[in-house]
């Protein structure tokens, strides 16, 4: 079965993140006054495997191989079933 | 009032996302075969409006004048009260 797995990777928690905040500071010239930015990347695609659990397993094994440092990355999977 | 502002950014459908096909090829170098990889960047922070439609719109101004680029991205702004 077909499953739409989503990826969300961010910093952890005392992680410096210069790109947020090089956005903050660049909408600030801009006159605009944010706080507490936060980058959040997502990553999503299609898998095919028997159920929703296993192909939490996978996706799961994908981010501590390649797709997250867990070092320096939390991550949050979605799996949802692939209707289309 | 203060909100939380969030920012989800996309390639416009048909753009080249050399980002996703590569992750999608080094999952392939690694045994995981996955399809119509896609990746998604998110910018969150708060802001302090006086009501949420006048958030949205100043969000809606950033997109437009720094965080988009409007030829090549679609975005989708998400403004929720902040209850910290």
């Amino acid at each position: 079965m077909k499953y739409n797995a989503e990826v969300k990777i961010s910093l952890k928690k005392g992680m410096l993140n210069p790109e947020a905040s090089t956005i903050q500071r660049a909408l600030a010239l801009l006159g605009y006054e944010v706080k507490g930015t936060d980058t959040i990347q997502t990553i999503k695609f299609t898998i095919d495997e028997e159920d929703e659990k296993v192909a939490r397993e996978e996706v799961d094994d994908m981010c501590q191989r390649l797709l997250c440092n867990p070092v320096i990355h939390d991550y949050e999977i979605k799996i949802t079933p692939d209707n289309s």
